[in-house]
């Protein structure tokens, strides 16, 4: 299997999930906002020049989700994944798409404004209320941490996608003073070594 | 089975689900942007104030991808659901998490611009730059559709979520004049008299 992977993108998520997994993969590297990921040749592995991409034989997957998902389905053994008629089943698919359906639209924006816009285009009015809504969307991952260790029961693939964003939330300036369980959570994640070895591909 | 729903929200996509699986469910209705979503009564179901919320015995959730998986995995009896060793399983995944990861971040931000906040908090250069950035996100669907009638094979659980976030994307003003797939494809959608019956519940 082959990687197209960023270090501080959604990238990490999936080399976290196949270090989790024990899974052989190779990795192409490039750097958020690169320009070898508008060529041609990149497009043709995924039309809008962004990290992840998944080659595996004569699949391409484009979106951490899908991909992610992907990965438990065909090569967890089971593993990862509660089983749908346990009660834990509901709450790891609530917050595994609440990622990409709450957290990563605001982490999106702020993003555009703070790294991606020039200077002249960004807002620092659109910056501050991505950061506001950014917070206010983690109260209730919060809440639900509490007396968790982790999102649904044991560790689950559900900690790849709202563990992952929880840590970049906090790295990109989001406010978790008020939120203990938060702040512990990305700790514990940030201690896991294939979650390290993930990061630093 | 109790839905949350409001007319032009997401909460359209699990009526539609609930509607093509022939499931009995009570609707309590909302509009986008109710204040009654924002009573403590509500929150204790939904922390976000937002629609969709399932409410199914012990379990509640409140994404709209969470849900429809949920209902796919517990009462679909495998159908709407590719095997997962298909080749059109793999399909299915990227385009369901295509809708959420790429499309509806962009139609948030149009929807913030236009609709939700007041005339002077909204800003015209974000409404457009949402509408082009959500015009250029929908290329790759159209690509995809290309000689298909649904996202993977046969009609399934993927084209609830970006059926329905393609049918939006037409309504709330992105360019569809070139993507002739996506157009035919919205139109297959909207003829569909379970989606016409979630539209008006």
């Amino acid at each position: 299997m082959l990687l197209c992977y960023a270090p501080n993108s959604r990238a990490v998520r999936v080399a976290w999930a196949m270090e989790e997994l024990g899974l052989d993969y190779e990795v192409e590297r490039y750097t958020v906002g690169d320009r070898n990921l508008r060529t041609p040749e990149y497009r043709a592995k995924n039309p809008n020049g962004r990290v992840p991409t998944l080659i595996d034989g004569d699949v391409t997957l484009f979106e951490s989700g899908a991909i992610i998902q992907y990965l438990l389905a065909r090569y967890s053994d089971g593993s990862l994944v509660p089983d749908v008629n346990s009660p834990e089943f509901p709450v790891y698919l609530q917050w595994f798409h609440y990622t990409e359906g709450m957290i990563m639209p605001q982490m999106n924006n702020l993003v555009v404004e703070t790294i991606l816009l020039p200077p002249e285009k960004s807002s620092a009015v659109h910056a501050k209320r991505a950061t506001k809504l950014l917070t206010q969307i983690l109260a209730a991952v919060d809440d639900h941490m509490k007396d968790r260790d982790y999102i649904a029961g044991d560790f689950t693939g559900a900690d790849f996608m709202i563990g992952h964003s929880v840590v970049m939330s906090g790295r990109m300036g989001a406010d978790l003073s008020h939120y203990d369980n938060l702040r512990a959570y990305a700790e514990r994640i940030e201690a896991r070594p294939a979650f390290q070895r993930a990061e630093n591909k």
